[in-house]
């Protein structure tokens, strides 16, 4: 191989790697930046009759400019089997843009007051966070 | 009172406790029945590198009749914090119109193709049935 075919290949290799990679970094970028995040999460409340204070609380969260969607649920009376989990009470499922959308949730004044004035209603919560593929 | 009276009296009552029923029913049917399910669940795989496999056997489940919304997810980059599980490998989450959509679909011979083609895949499986309030 002379000089300058073995510059072409070269530059060929690099433009090839150079493609590659960026297919790499955007498959990766998908997955945990960009992609839309699912924050799931579970309320095991101390009194099962502040279940409607809670959800009063949760419904405060709808304001916070990162939300994208927010549901509130209960229990639903599905046929009992035993991989279903019945023993929370109240369940929070909030859509973001992506990770950097639950993170400005995490630190947002209005999430900060929800948890300072409703926390001592619960003493258990468990928190599920997926990115959606 | 007079047998006359008497009688007005009990169909006044029987109305305005028929009434009361109605709507006590409708309050319960709203909460149970009509209202939007979300169905979520949490696999844990047996080898984490059958991870694409599962989640292209949860996308069959898209063709299900009842099914209005499904995403797959995988955990999300988000930072760790103790109340966040993410010892789990793939989440998928389901919105039915109500329970009826719901039980539909445990039946539906997609549904329980899944099963027979990919529970080898997982050793656990966590659901929580959330009715939207």
């Amino acid at each position: 191989m002379n000089k300058q075919s073995s510059r072409r290949k070269f530059i060929s290799t690099a433009v090839i790697l150079t493609a590659g990679s960026t297919a790499i970094a955007k498959t990766l970028t998908m997955k945990t930046k960009d992609n839309k995040l699912a924050h799931q999460v579970y309320f095991w409340l101390n009194k099962a009759e502040d279940k409607d204070k809670l959800i009063e609380g949760i419904n405060t969260l709808k304001k916070i400019k990162a939300v994208r969607q927010l549901h509130v649920g209960v229990v639903a009376a599905t046929e009992k089997r035993e991989v279903i989990d019945t023993s929370w009470g109240v369940s929070l499922l909030v859509f973001f843009d992506g990770i950097e959308g639950e993170a400005s949730y995490q630190t947002d004044p209005i999430h900060l007051d929800f948890v300072k004035n409703y926390s001592a209603l619960w003493n258990k919560v468990v928190v599920y966070d997926s990115t959606i593929v």
